[in-house]
Protein backbone atom coordinates (compact mmCIF):
# COMPACT_ATOMS: atom_id res chain seq x y z
CA UNK A 1 0.00 0.00 0.00
CA UNK A 2 3.11 2.19 0.88
CA UNK A 3 3.69 3.72 -3.04
CA UNK A 4 -0.28 4.50 -3.26
CA UNK A 5 -0.34 6.21 -0.33
CA UNK A 6 2.86 8.20 -1.05
CA UNK A 7 1.08 9.82 -4.35
CA UNK A 8 -2.19 10.27 -2.86
CA UNK A 9 -0.86 11.79 0.66
CA UNK A 10 -1.63 14.75 1.03
CA UNK A 11 -1.49 15.50 5.11
CA UNK A 12 1.22 16.88 7.25
CA UNK A 13 4.89 15.37 6.47
CA UNK A 14 5.77 12.12 8.74
CA UNK A 15 7.93 12.77 11.62
CA UNK A 16 11.32 12.30 11.55
CA UNK A 17 12.33 9.69 13.81
CA UNK A 18 15.26 10.98 16.06
CA UNK A 19 16.57 9.30 18.84
CA UNK A 20 18.77 10.36 21.69
CA UNK A 21 22.15 7.91 22.90
CA UNK A 22 23.55 7.94 25.84
CA UNK A 23 25.88 6.02 28.56
CA UNK A 24 24.53 7.94 31.09
CA UNK A 25 20.53 9.56 31.39
CA UNK A 26 20.61 11.21 27.96
CA UNK A 27 19.42 14.51 29.29
CA UNK A 28 22.44 16.08 27.76
CA UNK A 29 21.86 14.25 24.37
CA UNK A 30 18.05 15.27 24.82
CA UNK A 31 19.42 19.00 25.47
CA UNK A 32 21.84 19.54 23.04
CA UNK A 33 19.37 17.43 20.37
CA UNK A 34 16.62 19.27 20.61
CA UNK A 35 18.99 23.23 21.17
CA UNK A 36 18.98 21.81 17.69
CA UNK A 37 15.38 20.64 16.75
CA UNK A 38 13.87 23.53 18.37
CA UNK A 39 15.08 25.28 15.10
CA UNK A 40 13.17 23.64 12.65
CA UNK A 41 9.49 24.72 13.89
CA UNK A 42 7.85 23.53 10.63
CA UNK A 43 9.33 19.98 11.24
CA UNK A 44 7.62 17.20 13.59
CA UNK A 45 10.09 15.01 15.35
CA UNK A 46 9.48 11.34 16.76
CA UNK A 47 11.46 11.21 20.07
CA UNK A 48 12.95 8.31 21.40
CA UNK A 49 15.56 8.11 24.24
CA UNK A 50 18.09 5.60 24.52
CA UNK A 51 20.18 5.68 27.95
CA UNK A 52 22.57 3.74 29.77
CA UNK A 53 24.21 2.24 26.74
CA UNK A 54 27.37 0.67 28.68
CA UNK A 55 28.47 -2.03 26.61
CA UNK A 56 29.60 -2.80 23.11
CA UNK A 57 26.70 -5.64 23.28
CA UNK A 58 24.02 -2.76 23.69
CA UNK A 59 25.30 -1.03 21.21
CA UNK A 60 25.08 -3.57 18.86
CA UNK A 61 21.53 -3.81 20.05
CA UNK A 62 20.93 -0.29 19.44
CA UNK A 63 22.39 -0.25 16.19
CA UNK A 64 19.86 -2.94 15.33
CA UNK A 65 16.85 -0.68 16.26
CA UNK A 66 18.90 2.75 14.05
CA UNK A 67 19.59 0.39 11.46
CA UNK A 68 15.83 -0.33 11.09
CA UNK A 69 14.50 3.13 11.57
CA UNK A 70 17.20 3.64 8.60
CA UNK A 71 15.01 1.81 6.43
CA UNK A 72 11.53 3.80 7.18
CA UNK A 73 10.57 6.60 4.75
CA UNK A 74 12.00 9.49 6.76
CA UNK A 75 16.44 9.35 7.26
CA UNK A 76 16.52 9.39 10.65
CA UNK A 77 18.81 11.37 12.67
CA UNK A 78 20.68 10.62 16.17
CA UNK A 79 22.15 12.17 18.67
CA UNK A 80 24.80 10.92 20.95
CA UNK A 81 26.63 11.36 24.01
CA UNK A 82 28.22 8.30 24.74
CA UNK A 83 31.85 8.64 25.74
CA UNK A 84 33.30 5.13 25.76
CA UNK A 85 35.51 4.85 22.90
CA UNK A 86 34.30 1.79 21.99
CA UNK A 87 30.52 1.84 22.56
CA UNK A 88 30.93 5.22 20.55
CA UNK A 89 32.87 3.38 17.29
CA UNK A 90 30.23 0.68 17.97
CA UNK A 91 27.09 3.48 17.42
CA UNK A 92 29.03 4.78 14.80
CA UNK A 93 28.27 1.71 12.32
CA UNK A 94 24.90 2.52 12.38
CA UNK A 95 23.32 2.87 9.17
CA UNK A 96 21.60 6.58 10.68
CA UNK A 97 23.00 9.98 10.52
CA UNK A 98 24.52 10.32 14.35
CA UNK A 99 25.35 13.64 15.90
CA UNK A 100 28.34 12.54 18.03
CA UNK A 101 29.08 15.25 20.19
CA UNK A 102 32.08 13.58 21.75
CA UNK A 103 33.57 12.78 18.44
CA UNK A 104 33.29 16.27 17.56
CA UNK A 105 34.29 18.10 20.85
CA UNK A 106 36.44 15.79 22.88
CA UNK A 107 39.40 16.61 20.85
CA UNK A 108 38.79 20.19 20.32
CA UNK A 109 38.42 20.75 24.15
CA UNK A 110 41.85 18.82 24.96
CA UNK A 111 43.97 20.61 22.76
CA UNK A 112 42.70 23.71 24.81
CA UNK A 113 43.17 22.23 28.16
CA UNK A 114 46.36 20.54 27.34
CA UNK A 115 44.97 17.89 29.10
CA UNK A 116 43.53 14.02 27.95
CA UNK A 117 39.88 13.56 29.04
CA UNK A 118 39.20 9.93 30.38
CA UNK A 119 36.68 9.28 28.29
CA UNK A 120 34.11 7.08 30.63
CA UNK A 121 30.55 7.49 31.21
CA UNK A 122 29.13 10.53 32.56
CA UNK A 123 28.16 10.20 36.10
CA UNK A 124 25.90 13.08 37.32
CA UNK A 125 27.11 14.49 40.69
CA UNK A 126 25.54 11.46 42.40
CA UNK A 127 23.39 11.74 45.50
CA UNK A 128 26.73 9.93 47.05
CA UNK A 129 27.12 13.83 47.50
CA UNK A 130 26.04 14.00 50.84
CA UNK A 131 26.66 17.76 51.44
CA UNK A 132 25.19 18.98 48.36
CA UNK A 133 22.43 16.65 48.47
CA UNK A 134 21.59 17.90 51.72
CA UNK A 135 21.72 21.36 50.84
CA UNK A 136 19.25 20.59 48.07
CA UNK A 137 17.13 18.46 50.13
CA UNK A 138 16.60 21.69 52.67
CA UNK A 139 16.12 23.85 49.98
CA UNK A 140 13.26 21.45 48.32
CA UNK A 141 11.78 20.96 51.72
CA UNK A 142 11.62 24.55 52.41
CA UNK A 143 10.12 25.23 49.33
CA UNK A 144 7.55 22.50 49.87
CA UNK A 145 6.98 24.21 53.67
CA UNK A 146 6.25 27.67 52.10
CA UNK A 147 4.25 27.11 49.27
CA UNK A 148 1.81 29.60 48.75
CA UNK A 149 2.11 31.11 51.56
CA UNK A 150 1.59 27.84 53.79
CA UNK A 151 4.20 29.13 56.38
CA UNK A 152 5.17 32.61 57.38
CA UNK A 153 7.22 30.53 59.41
CA UNK A 154 11.70 31.59 58.95
CA UNK A 155 10.36 33.57 55.97
CA UNK A 156 13.49 35.74 56.51
CA UNK A 157 15.40 32.53 55.50
CA UNK A 158 14.66 33.03 52.07
CA UNK A 159 16.91 34.14 49.38
CA UNK A 160 14.21 34.42 47.47
CA UNK A 161 10.58 35.19 47.68
CA UNK A 162 8.17 35.22 44.78
CA UNK A 163 5.35 37.43 45.30
CA UNK A 164 2.11 37.11 42.89
CA UNK A 165 -1.43 36.55 42.29
CA UNK A 166 -2.58 32.85 42.32
CA UNK A 167 -1.72 30.95 38.95
CA UNK A 168 1.24 33.28 37.47
CA UNK A 169 4.06 30.75 37.68
CA UNK A 170 5.47 30.82 41.09
CA UNK A 171 4.99 27.02 42.80
CA UNK A 172 7.08 25.99 39.65
CA UNK A 173 9.93 28.35 39.67
CA UNK A 174 10.20 28.00 43.16
CA UNK A 175 10.17 23.99 42.90
CA UNK A 176 12.99 25.16 39.96
CA UNK A 177 14.84 27.13 41.63
CA UNK A 178 15.21 25.02 44.79
CA UNK A 179 16.11 21.65 43.06
CA UNK A 180 17.93 22.25 40.42
CA UNK A 181 20.39 25.57 42.55
CA UNK A 182 19.62 24.65 46.04
CA UNK A 183 17.87 28.17 46.53
CA UNK A 184 15.79 28.68 49.27
CA UNK A 185 12.60 30.20 47.78
CA UNK A 186 8.96 31.03 49.49
CA UNK A 187 6.25 32.04 47.70
CA UNK A 188 3.89 34.36 48.50
CA UNK A 189 0.32 34.54 47.00
CA UNK A 190 -1.36 37.95 46.64
CA UNK A 191 -5.05 37.59 47.90
CA UNK A 192 -8.39 40.01 47.94
CA UNK A 193 -7.41 42.14 50.93
CA UNK A 194 -3.51 42.51 49.26
CA UNK A 195 -4.84 44.39 45.78
CA UNK A 196 -6.44 47.47 48.48
CA UNK A 197 -3.63 49.22 48.71
CA UNK A 198 -0.23 49.75 46.58
CA UNK A 199 1.74 48.48 50.37
CA UNK A 200 3.09 44.86 50.26
CA UNK A 201 1.49 42.35 52.49
CA UNK A 202 2.70 42.58 56.30
CA UNK A 203 4.76 39.31 56.50
CA UNK A 204 7.06 39.96 53.55
CA UNK A 205 7.22 44.08 53.95
CA UNK A 206 10.35 43.89 55.98
CA UNK A 207 12.07 41.41 53.61
CA UNK A 208 11.66 43.62 50.11
CA UNK A 209 15.16 43.13 49.02
CA UNK A 210 14.43 39.72 48.17
CA UNK A 211 11.35 39.66 46.89
CA UNK A 212 10.33 39.31 43.23
CA UNK A 213 7.29 40.24 41.07
CA UNK A 214 5.45 37.96 38.85
CA UNK A 215 2.89 38.95 36.33
CA UNK A 216 1.35 37.64 33.38
CA UNK A 217 -1.44 38.85 30.82
CA UNK A 218 -4.92 38.66 31.97
CA UNK A 219 -5.91 37.17 28.77
CA UNK A 220 -3.21 34.18 29.92
CA UNK A 221 -3.84 34.14 33.44
CA UNK A 222 -7.68 33.83 32.84
CA UNK A 223 -7.45 31.11 30.67
CA UNK A 224 -4.91 29.24 33.17
CA UNK A 225 -7.74 29.64 35.95
CA UNK A 226 -10.66 28.74 33.77
CA UNK A 227 -9.04 25.38 33.52
CA UNK A 228 -8.91 24.90 37.18
CA UNK A 229 -12.69 26.87 38.19
CA UNK A 230 -14.31 26.75 34.76
CA UNK A 231 -16.35 30.35 34.55
CA UNK A 232 -15.80 31.41 37.81
CA UNK A 233 -15.46 35.11 39.40
CA UNK A 234 -11.93 34.09 39.94
CA UNK A 235 -11.28 33.31 36.54
CA UNK A 236 -13.19 36.25 34.50
CA UNK A 237 -10.81 38.66 32.89
CA UNK A 238 -12.53 41.70 34.41
CA UNK A 239 -11.04 39.84 38.03
CA UNK A 240 -7.88 39.09 36.59
CA UNK A 241 -6.91 42.25 34.71
CA UNK A 242 -7.61 43.97 38.13
CA UNK A 243 -5.48 41.54 40.28
CA UNK A 244 -2.46 42.54 37.53
CA UNK A 245 -3.22 45.79 37.73
CA UNK A 246 -3.01 46.38 41.54
CA UNK A 247 -0.08 43.85 42.03
CA UNK A 248 2.04 45.50 38.97
CA UNK A 249 1.35 48.76 41.12
CA UNK A 250 2.34 47.44 44.10
CA UNK A 251 5.26 46.32 42.21
CA UNK A 252 6.63 49.69 40.88
CA UNK A 253 5.55 50.91 44.52
CA UNK A 254 8.53 48.75 46.08
CA UNK A 255 10.73 48.74 42.99
CA UNK A 256 10.26 45.01 43.10
CA UNK A 257 12.50 43.65 39.68
CA UNK A 258 9.11 42.09 37.65
CA UNK A 259 9.26 38.85 35.40
CA UNK A 260 6.77 38.45 32.91
CA UNK A 261 5.27 34.93 32.53
CA UNK A 262 3.77 34.75 29.61
CA UNK A 263 6.53 34.97 27.46
CA UNK A 264 8.67 32.83 29.98
CA UNK A 265 9.53 29.67 30.45
CA UNK A 266 10.10 28.36 34.23
CA UNK A 267 13.61 27.98 33.38
CA UNK A 268 14.36 31.65 31.84
CA UNK A 269 12.36 32.74 34.78
CA UNK A 270 14.41 30.90 37.30
CA UNK A 271 17.75 32.22 35.19
CA UNK A 272 16.38 35.93 35.27
CA UNK A 273 16.14 35.66 38.86
CA UNK A 274 19.54 33.51 39.18
CA UNK A 275 21.00 37.01 37.66
CA UNK A 276 19.30 39.33 39.35
CA UNK A 277 21.02 37.82 42.71
CA UNK A 278 24.48 37.47 41.28
CA UNK A 279 24.73 41.45 40.05
CA UNK A 280 23.73 42.35 43.75
CA UNK A 281 26.47 40.21 45.19
CA UNK B 1 54.58 39.67 41.75
CA UNK B 2 52.97 37.60 39.04
CA UNK B 3 56.60 35.92 37.83
CA UNK B 4 57.83 35.64 41.39
CA UNK B 5 54.39 33.69 42.30
CA UNK B 6 54.78 31.83 39.27
CA UNK B 7 57.93 30.39 40.47
CA UNK B 8 57.30 29.69 43.38
CA UNK B 9 54.31 28.12 42.90
CA UNK B 10 53.16 24.67 44.48
CA UNK B 11 49.43 24.53 44.95
CA UNK B 12 47.24 23.15 42.80
CA UNK B 13 47.29 24.33 39.62
CA UNK B 14 44.59 27.62 38.94
CA UNK B 15 41.61 26.97 37.92
CA UNK B 16 40.53 27.19 33.71
CA UNK B 17 38.02 29.61 33.09
CA UNK B 18 35.37 28.62 31.68
CA UNK B 19 32.51 30.81 29.82
CA UNK B 20 28.83 29.13 28.90
CA UNK B 21 27.48 31.96 26.25
CA UNK B 22 23.62 31.92 25.18
CA UNK B 23 20.98 33.89 23.54
CA UNK B 24 18.28 31.83 25.93
CA UNK B 25 18.90 30.62 29.45
CA UNK B 26 22.65 29.03 28.81
CA UNK B 27 21.34 26.14 29.88
CA UNK B 28 22.13 24.16 27.07
CA UNK B 29 25.55 25.64 27.04
CA UNK B 30 26.20 24.23 30.54
CA UNK B 31 24.35 20.87 30.01
CA UNK B 32 26.85 20.75 26.84
CA UNK B 33 30.14 21.99 28.18
CA UNK B 34 29.65 20.26 31.69
CA UNK B 35 29.07 17.14 30.09
CA UNK B 36 32.91 17.70 28.46
CA UNK B 37 34.60 19.26 31.55
CA UNK B 38 32.91 16.15 33.45
CA UNK B 39 35.63 13.97 31.42
CA UNK B 40 38.29 16.09 33.12
CA UNK B 41 38.33 15.39 36.83
CA UNK B 42 42.00 16.12 37.61
CA UNK B 43 41.25 20.34 36.60
CA UNK B 44 39.56 22.84 38.11
CA UNK B 45 37.21 25.00 36.55
CA UNK B 46 36.09 28.38 37.30
CA UNK B 47 32.92 28.21 35.79
CA UNK B 48 30.34 31.51 34.32
CA UNK B 49 27.20 31.75 32.93
CA UNK B 50 26.40 35.00 30.68
CA UNK B 51 22.62 34.22 29.60
CA UNK B 52 20.22 36.12 27.33
CA UNK B 53 22.82 37.16 24.78
CA UNK B 54 20.64 38.96 22.16
CA UNK B 55 21.72 42.00 20.37
CA UNK B 56 25.69 42.69 18.54
CA UNK B 57 26.03 45.18 20.95
CA UNK B 58 25.80 42.58 24.46
CA UNK B 59 27.78 40.17 22.37
CA UNK B 60 30.41 42.97 22.03
CA UNK B 61 30.76 43.29 25.67
CA UNK B 62 31.05 39.79 26.43
CA UNK B 63 34.02 39.36 23.79
CA UNK B 64 35.38 42.46 26.15
CA UNK B 65 34.86 39.78 29.04
CA UNK B 66 36.10 36.57 26.83
CA UNK B 67 39.34 39.07 25.86
CA UNK B 68 39.86 40.51 29.22
CA UNK B 69 40.10 36.37 30.33
CA UNK B 70 42.02 35.19 27.67
CA UNK B 71 44.69 37.98 28.58
CA UNK B 72 45.31 35.78 31.88
CA UNK B 73 47.98 33.22 32.77
CA UNK B 74 44.94 30.09 32.22
CA UNK B 75 43.89 29.64 28.71
CA UNK B 76 39.71 30.43 29.27
CA UNK B 77 37.45 28.22 27.12
CA UNK B 78 33.83 29.13 26.00
CA UNK B 79 31.62 27.21 25.28
CA UNK B 80 27.91 28.77 22.93
CA UNK B 81 24.47 28.19 21.90
CA UNK B 82 24.14 31.23 20.66
CA UNK B 83 22.16 30.51 17.18
CA UNK B 84 21.43 34.26 15.94
CA UNK B 85 24.30 34.19 13.47
CA UNK B 86 25.59 37.85 13.91
CA UNK B 87 25.66 37.75 17.56
CA UNK B 88 27.02 34.28 16.80
CA UNK B 89 30.07 36.16 14.41
CA UNK B 90 30.61 38.53 16.76
CA UNK B 91 31.42 36.70 19.86
CA UNK B 92 33.58 34.52 17.61
CA UNK B 93 36.04 37.54 17.60
CA UNK B 94 36.87 36.66 20.79
CA UNK B 95 40.63 36.18 21.65
CA UNK B 96 39.23 32.99 23.77
CA UNK B 97 39.24 29.49 22.32
CA UNK B 98 34.75 28.64 21.68
CA UNK B 99 33.23 25.91 20.97
CA UNK B 100 30.82 26.90 19.14
CA UNK B 101 27.57 24.28 19.38
CA UNK B 102 25.59 25.71 16.18
CA UNK B 103 28.31 26.38 13.54
CA UNK B 104 29.43 22.68 14.08
CA UNK B 105 26.13 21.56 14.24
CA UNK B 106 23.56 23.12 12.43
CA UNK B 107 25.25 22.43 8.83
CA UNK B 108 25.27 18.83 9.59
CA UNK B 109 21.63 18.95 10.89
CA UNK B 110 20.12 21.10 7.98
CA UNK B 111 21.62 18.40 5.34
CA UNK B 112 20.21 15.65 7.19
CA UNK B 113 16.96 16.88 7.44
CA UNK B 114 16.79 18.65 4.09
CA UNK B 115 15.62 21.87 5.61
CA UNK B 116 16.77 24.92 6.79
CA UNK B 117 17.18 25.82 10.53
CA UNK B 118 15.44 29.42 11.37
CA UNK B 119 18.57 30.43 13.53
CA UNK B 120 16.45 32.27 15.92
CA UNK B 121 17.47 31.95 19.86
CA UNK B 122 15.67 29.35 21.56
CA UNK B 123 12.62 29.85 23.24
CA UNK B 124 11.66 27.31 25.80
CA UNK B 125 7.93 25.88 25.65
CA UNK B 126 7.36 29.12 27.21
CA UNK B 127 4.51 29.10 29.95
CA UNK B 128 2.71 30.23 26.96
CA UNK B 129 1.49 26.62 26.32
CA UNK B 130 -1.15 26.86 28.89
CA UNK B 131 -2.22 22.93 28.58
CA UNK B 132 1.30 21.87 29.14
CA UNK B 133 1.80 24.60 32.16
CA UNK B 134 -1.31 23.37 34.01
CA UNK B 135 -0.63 19.25 33.54
CA UNK B 136 3.04 20.50 35.34
CA UNK B 137 1.28 22.11 37.55
CA UNK B 138 -1.24 19.62 38.70
CA UNK B 139 1.75 17.27 39.02
CA UNK B 140 4.24 19.42 41.21
CA UNK B 141 1.02 20.14 43.49
CA UNK B 142 0.38 16.98 43.56
CA UNK B 143 3.84 16.28 44.88
CA UNK B 144 3.35 18.59 46.78
CA UNK B 145 0.30 17.43 48.61
CA UNK B 146 1.74 13.75 48.95
CA UNK B 147 5.09 14.70 49.71
CA UNK B 148 6.25 12.03 52.62
CA UNK B 149 3.18 10.78 53.02
CA UNK B 150 1.41 13.32 53.99
CA UNK B 151 -2.07 12.68 52.24
CA UNK B 152 -3.06 9.18 51.51
CA UNK B 153 -6.00 11.12 49.38
CA UNK B 154 -6.25 10.64 45.69
CA UNK B 155 -3.08 7.91 45.75
CA UNK B 156 -4.45 5.95 43.26
CA UNK B 157 -4.05 9.01 40.43
CA UNK B 158 -0.19 8.44 40.86
CA UNK B 159 1.61 7.24 38.36
CA UNK B 160 4.30 6.53 40.87
CA UNK B 161 4.70 5.79 44.09
CA UNK B 162 8.04 5.75 45.34
CA UNK B 163 8.44 3.21 48.80
CA UNK B 164 11.71 4.03 51.49
CA UNK B 165 13.17 4.77 54.86
CA UNK B 166 13.19 8.61 55.45
CA UNK B 167 16.53 10.25 53.58
CA UNK B 168 16.81 7.91 50.76
CA UNK B 169 15.92 10.25 48.04
CA UNK B 170 12.08 10.36 47.69
CA UNK B 171 11.32 13.94 47.70
CA UNK B 172 13.89 15.48 45.32
CA UNK B 173 13.23 12.49 42.58
CA UNK B 174 9.38 13.34 43.24
CA UNK B 175 9.64 16.90 42.65
CA UNK B 176 12.04 16.39 39.83
CA UNK B 177 9.38 13.87 37.81
CA UNK B 178 6.73 16.13 38.42
CA UNK B 179 8.59 19.32 37.72
CA UNK B 180 10.38 17.94 34.17
CA UNK B 181 8.01 15.27 33.20
CA UNK B 182 4.61 16.15 34.57
CA UNK B 183 4.74 12.61 35.98
CA UNK B 184 1.80 11.94 39.18
CA UNK B 185 4.52 11.03 41.86
CA UNK B 186 3.16 10.36 45.55
CA UNK B 187 6.11 9.21 47.95
CA UNK B 188 5.49 7.02 50.69
CA UNK B 189 7.86 6.81 53.91
CA UNK B 190 8.52 3.43 55.73
CA UNK B 191 8.15 4.31 59.57
CA UNK B 192 8.62 1.54 61.93
CA UNK B 193 5.69 0.14 62.03
CA UNK B 194 5.83 -0.84 58.74
CA UNK B 195 9.12 -3.15 58.75
CA UNK B 196 7.90 -5.57 61.34
CA UNK B 197 6.74 -7.81 58.58
CA UNK B 198 7.58 -7.64 54.64
CA UNK B 199 4.15 -6.51 54.09
CA UNK B 200 3.52 -3.22 51.88
CA UNK B 201 1.64 -0.76 54.09
CA UNK B 202 -2.16 -0.75 53.93
CA UNK B 203 -2.52 2.41 51.79
CA UNK B 204 -0.21 1.49 48.68
CA UNK B 205 -0.82 -2.18 49.20
CA UNK B 206 -3.41 -2.50 46.14
CA UNK B 207 -0.80 0.09 43.78
CA UNK B 208 2.29 -2.45 43.93
CA UNK B 209 2.27 -2.33 40.60
CA UNK B 210 2.93 1.82 40.43
CA UNK B 211 5.47 1.18 43.58
CA UNK B 212 8.99 1.75 43.11
CA UNK B 213 11.36 0.70 46.04
CA UNK B 214 14.23 2.95 46.93
CA UNK B 215 17.24 2.05 48.91
CA UNK B 216 20.80 3.12 49.73
CA UNK B 217 24.08 1.89 51.85
CA UNK B 218 23.24 2.00 55.36
CA UNK B 219 26.83 3.77 55.87
CA UNK B 220 25.45 6.80 53.41
CA UNK B 221 22.37 7.13 55.24
CA UNK B 222 23.43 7.22 58.59
CA UNK B 223 25.62 10.50 57.14
CA UNK B 224 22.63 12.05 56.01
CA UNK B 225 20.34 11.39 58.92
CA UNK B 226 23.34 12.23 61.25
CA UNK B 227 23.43 16.22 59.51
CA UNK B 228 19.49 16.05 60.12
CA UNK B 229 19.60 14.89 63.85
CA UNK B 230 23.26 14.44 64.94
CA UNK B 231 24.22 11.07 67.04
CA UNK B 232 20.00 9.99 67.34
CA UNK B 233 18.98 6.68 67.29
CA UNK B 234 17.38 7.63 63.84
CA UNK B 235 20.85 8.11 62.56
CA UNK B 236 22.78 5.37 64.21
CA UNK B 237 24.33 2.67 61.65
CA UNK B 238 22.44 -0.03 63.59
CA UNK B 239 19.33 2.04 62.91
CA UNK B 240 19.85 2.40 59.53
CA UNK B 241 20.64 -1.22 58.59
CA UNK B 242 17.83 -2.36 60.13
CA UNK B 243 15.56 -0.34 58.03
CA UNK B 244 16.97 -0.82 54.55
CA UNK B 245 17.15 -4.92 55.70
CA UNK B 246 13.69 -4.78 56.46
CA UNK B 247 12.53 -2.51 53.13
CA UNK B 248 14.60 -4.36 51.28
CA UNK B 249 13.07 -7.61 52.32
CA UNK B 250 9.62 -6.02 51.68
CA UNK B 251 10.91 -4.83 47.75
CA UNK B 252 11.52 -8.61 46.99
CA UNK B 253 9.02 -9.95 48.27
CA UNK B 254 6.66 -7.29 46.36
CA UNK B 255 8.88 -7.76 43.33
CA UNK B 256 9.00 -3.92 43.49
CA UNK B 257 11.53 -2.55 40.98
CA UNK B 258 14.48 -1.31 43.50
CA UNK B 259 16.65 1.51 42.84
CA UNK B 260 19.56 2.29 45.06
CA UNK B 261 20.31 5.78 45.58
CA UNK B 262 23.74 6.00 47.33
CA UNK B 263 25.39 5.64 43.61
CA UNK B 264 22.65 7.84 41.68
CA UNK B 265 21.76 11.06 40.97
CA UNK B 266 18.16 12.10 41.21
CA UNK B 267 18.33 12.74 37.30
CA UNK B 268 19.65 8.74 37.16
CA UNK B 269 17.18 7.53 38.87
CA UNK B 270 14.49 9.64 37.54
CA UNK B 271 15.54 8.13 34.10
CA UNK B 272 15.75 4.21 35.54
CA UNK B 273 11.79 5.08 36.69
CA UNK B 274 10.74 6.51 33.50
CA UNK B 275 12.51 3.82 31.12
CA UNK B 276 11.01 1.44 33.57
CA UNK B 277 7.19 3.16 32.75
CA UNK B 278 7.84 2.78 29.03
CA UNK B 279 9.14 -0.43 29.30
CA UNK B 280 5.75 -1.86 30.65
CA UNK B 281 3.42 0.47 28.37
Amino acid sequence: MAEEDEQLETGPPPAVPVFFLSDSTGISAETMGNAVLIQFPDLRFDRRLIPFISSVEEARRVVAILDAAARGRVTPLAFSTTAVEEVRQELLRAKCPLIDFFGMHMEQVESILGAKGIRVAARLHGMGDVKRYNARMAAVEYAIEHDDGQSMRALEKADVILVAPSRCGKTPTTMYLALQHGIFVANYPLVDEDFASAELPGPVRGLRDRCFGLTTTAARLSQVRNERRPNSRYASLEQCSYELRQAEAMYRNHRLPVINSSTKSVEEMSTVILQTLNHRE
